[in-house]
């Protein structure tokens, strides 16, 4: 094993990749198997399945081989053709980042853009669409992760319906988090990943992909093909039957099967409740210690990552260094244009738990007071611990 | 775990995806840590260094976060500028299949093309050099997997780099193997992966670039940026400081560490004389089988892949299915050109053993005479041992 | 982990602890539960509850948290009273063995002993028995693993059975490897282990005790109370409403569930008609080879070991390293009365397979060879493949 | 996997069997190798000479192949002739079960006894060794697991030496989690086990001894022999070159070496401090939620379980179960004379950290107040945070 003299950390209550469930590590070390042997290819075929059912979907879901970062990149290179207007909504890095690689593709790209602790108004959608009737496809990030924030998806994918457009979500930091699924919100693509509310190990992309996708993608002479960035190579590997286009990641198609077992071992619905009510303590417990949730609002914090303010005067990098040195605990920072000013804490998989609120809690607390910052952190523990009393977050 | 109507091989004796050592799958069984924290960029740097000391050089070895399939598709992509002339060495169906990449980038693309069961002779790389000097970049496929053939790989480097061009070396499924390295070869790209002879799980790709080779990627205009695709993205994200273009596959970089440590605490020498010995054993026992060996020449075979002719009037498909029902045992098949003509048998990582070859060899022979094709096995056998008791292939 | 200098073998093939299943290694490293938990108390009762399956026993089977030879040293301490006459059946070195604890608490000890290549009669014990009416406890080894051969435990059983004594069974290495099952012979005590056909690792001992057998305990004055030796401070550990004696091996207990889990999944059948495809075809093989096999007769030999005579003139320690040095394979040597005079092949769970009947016979007669010793394995390759094709020993 | 209705806990903060560390797990899914063969006879030795090391003593420690409680039982067994008088020190449950040990070997037991929330004073024992100077064994628990009390070993160590009896120690919850070892005690038996403070799995017990210690067994005509309740059989089995008296447990002794590397690799001092920082901090919480300690004097709580008082009117039973509904969160309870007035927090290894403290706390506390009972959990949780922020508890 490598030599490291960086001391591991003990709690990774990050935005991800998260601390994976014991099932997921259990899971990517079973056997790895030939991709071109029978065995596998049926081993494949069930998790597509599997993969299909938690998203809600009857066509069979995609894998694609790569991390959803490309994963998203392909998606705008197989849906995107150069004669496309597409909206991208911008509420966060995310979807700010996407809209660089819709340029790259589209004929024009233009965005509805809300500063960056709020969240894309339905109506400003509507609006934008009848102004460009022409737009072909709306791109939007649901949870912008690095912001902490949602979206109000739902009602988006309904104005993007109407007008027929073609939508694309990122909910890489949402689904299996909370109730969001491409049925949901009316996605023709919808691209999430194992790495973050699964509980499992970056490093592939699960993506939803409607009928009117496929066919636009089919349509588009400018799709990849025989590519790393194409989505239609990989249309058909679902099945038995077909081969596939490269290699698949043996060991991370393992991991998957674990970390879906898991989601449907315990229930989506409580595993969503148990995501929603770790976050509400973490509020709760962040605002009576006397800190800033970086949401404008809280009703579109997100449920798998509380974003916080960092305090003025103090450097976001020796806060989560104190953290670190005195409870072994690792957030998040902020990105592109939020770093410096936040700091987050993830209720993803394993950690999304009372327990982990309050470890949260206390480092965070107790950095701040190491860099001279005052801060009520037996306040804050009493409020987040009211809030677990009063969910209805255990199974 | 997802329900699986197939029997699981017992055997599989396959050119890859490879069995992993359990090593590598209890190394892939880590925790996985949040890729911006202190403790993983330690130790990613770490397994670069461990990954560079394999490839045996000094530079920083670059570790790209998608198999190698694609991992050439971005090689391709990078080094090759609009302007370039590229001579690309087909022996076989991957040197066929980098020359569809190459020309998608490349002002032009010539090839030198043998029969896919010969080997490029470096003379035929060097009148083809002298009737192009403009020729920027050469590409060769080491060991053409689908024939079970090795090119004279280290006279051909030395032929280009007389010339001065670079040459981009597939070595997907011979490093780790036998003793070949970028400097082996004089290779400015060097092109492999864990899931073959390292003994772990495809799944990411792990390079060797000259400072030439980057040199020339920083002025290519069209190499891509901010993508999958992209060599230059990954170029410094092996340091402690600097942060990662997207996120790496964590745990196939916790597998690649289990995997160096394991090729290192056996010895380098040692794995590969465990290959060849199993290799030359197996050859022999195909030979006294009374079958015939792919390769035109045993000199080319190649020591990690034995590729057997099929025998006249019996279908690939059958032999295998057939192997794979009276023992367990999994082979590979041909594959574009190959398909239909040849099967293949893998010694690579932990299967690059005698006794695999004795497997190997009587479930052959046993999947022949099911189909009513009389075979020695017995021969065969007594021709494999008798290599054994010869090899020097015992630590 | 722990500096070796002698090489790992490849290919364990000796008669227990065996390889363990990939299934059970990852069951291993599931999370250590606390045994005074909810959760542990109540998957202990489930795992009892399989095993109890498994065996076909209608009361819960019993565990024990050491290994099966100090299980059958309680097993002896627990029922056999001061007062008793037990009659020792004796056909190897483990039989002759389970005399001595027998008689460490018995009133009177006598043995029924055959040579330790033949099987017990059941008209000797019918004898014995008429002999010793006052007989209360009769004990036998069901596959006397030193010598590879079987008992014929159902007449047996049914002898005692009619005699009206107690029947203690040592079925370590056959259970899960053949049709042998508490019923099938009548045992009142019937003692197994994960760590042989179950393809589990050692560390516990596995019985099913009948109403009867627990009566004779507890009216037993001299039955061990709170102790490693006592199966009544165990009796209702099973039961999730119950305290354990003592800390359960947790990680053991883990293991076996995924030990059963493997045996339900493949089917009891499906495993006995491996085990035994196995060994035909070894024995065939052995005897085609020109060597003798250790039994009388081949139909006492035992389908989950293959006990072979060392040649004359030949050591057993130097046709075993040489077995290892040259094929990385490893068997057993006899032991006590058996030692020097045979070698044992073991076919064990996940090596129970034609493919690993291969690597024993080419590994075995290389070995001889390499000792000067001249052996005819193309002939036993052949011998052993006619029979894999003979038998039916695929699902 | 066994179906299990139970909700698995989250946080296992109990008194042992404790959650092991990861790498733990891993080394628990090792191959199982075969104990007669040379590769695992080397790795016991070397894995027996680890254990010395960490033991820090020169002769080779013991293996039993049992979990501790009968590691005890042996040990008594062994050690205890019909001749000897035995002075059993009594602090705790631990400390008077061992007596009914001794007096199933001894001629005499006689025993000094403290309440339980007290330490022997070693005045006591010395006066107790003057009045019974036949006395041949001392017998004495050092962390009474049950009371979270420490004996004061040293001195009692030294007592026992000058009067020149032999010394029996159950170390079995404080080595490792703190500085005890054979020589700070003068032990002549040390009895501990990988399954608390060393984040192993229980089922096998580690034992140092001294030489007198085996010559006193070898004298002793009591003393058991081919049993598992023998020490003297396994007297040799560290050595290579000498067989095991029976299969030793060999996925335990795969998990031992693990934790062993773990212990290693981290530093001992460290290993320490962080236990005892960790107690430190849940002492001064527990104290400020108002809640009381069971130890009569601060400075006899063990660092590595803190004892907390069942407040007046409250049943055990419900504050845990209240604990593991709301927190997921596992504590341990009394046992026989300390069940139902005190609950135990365990910090053993990997839980032997800040964050855990905060768990524990506010899990007992949330679970008080649901069960009605007002404490100042903030109060609790801010006098924790005092204490780690003093304590220099990180590496």
């Amino acid at each position: 094993m490598a030599v490291n003299a960086v001391r591991e950390p003990v709690f990774t209550l990050a935005a991800g990749p998260v601390s994976v469930y014991p099932s997921v590590s259990r899971a990517m070390s079973r056997p790895v198997h030939y991709d071109f042997d029978a065995y596998f290819q049926a081993f494949y075929e069930e998790v597509v399945g599997k993969l299909s059912r938690a998203l809600r979907v009857k066509e069979p879901a995609l894998i694609l081989h790569c991390e959803p970062a490309p994963g998203l990149e392909a998606a705008a290179a197989s849906l995107i053709g150069r004669g496309d207007v597409v909206l991208n909504l911008v509420s966060g890095v995310y979807g700010k980042g996407f809209g660089f690689w819709a340029a790259r593709y589209a004929k024009e790209v233009f965005e509805v853009e809300v500063p960056f602790n709020e969240a894309i108004d339905p109506q400003q959608v509507a609006d934008a669409l009848k102004r460009r009737p022409e737009t072909a496809i709306v791109s939007v990030v649901h949870h912008d992760t690095p912001s902490g924030t949602l979206n109000p998806i739902a009602e988006i994918g309904e104005v993007v319906r109407r007008h027929g457009a073609l939508l694309l979500v990122d909910a890489v930091s949402s689904f299996a988090g909370m109730d969001i699924h491409p049925g949901t919100c009316a996605a023709d693509l919808f691209v999430t990943g194992p790495g973050k509310c699964l509980g499992g190990a970056p490093g592939i992309t699960l993506m939803a992909v409607s009928p009117r996708a496929w066919a636009k993608m089919e349509k588009n002479p400018d799709a990849p093909r025989d590519s790393v960035l194409s989505l239609l190579d990989w249309k058909d590997a679902w099945s038995r039957e077909k081969p596939f286009p490269f290699t698949p990641s043996v060991a991370e198609v393992n991991g998957l099967d674990g970390a879906l077992d898991g989601y449907f071992d315990e229930g989506p619905e409580n595993v969503w409740r148990r995501h929603a009510g770790a976050a509400r303590a973490c509020r709760a417990g962040i605002k009576a210690m006397g800190l800033a949730l970086w949401p404008a609002r809280e009703e579109i914090a997100a449920p798998t990552v509380t974003a916080v303010r960092v305090p003025d005067g103090l450097k976001d990098t020796d806060i989560l260094a104190a953290a670190r040195a005195l409870y072994g605990t690792v957030f998040s920072k902020g990105r592109n244009e939020t770093l410096g000013k936040l700091l987050r804490i993830g209720h993803m998989g394993p950690v999304a738990e009372p327990g982990y609120v309050m470890v949260a809690l206390t480092a965070l607390g107790g950095a701040l007071r190491a860099l001279g910052r005052p801060v009520d952190v037996g306040a804050g523990i009493e409020a987040a611990m009211a809030e677990i009393a009063r969910a209805d977050n255990r199974p």
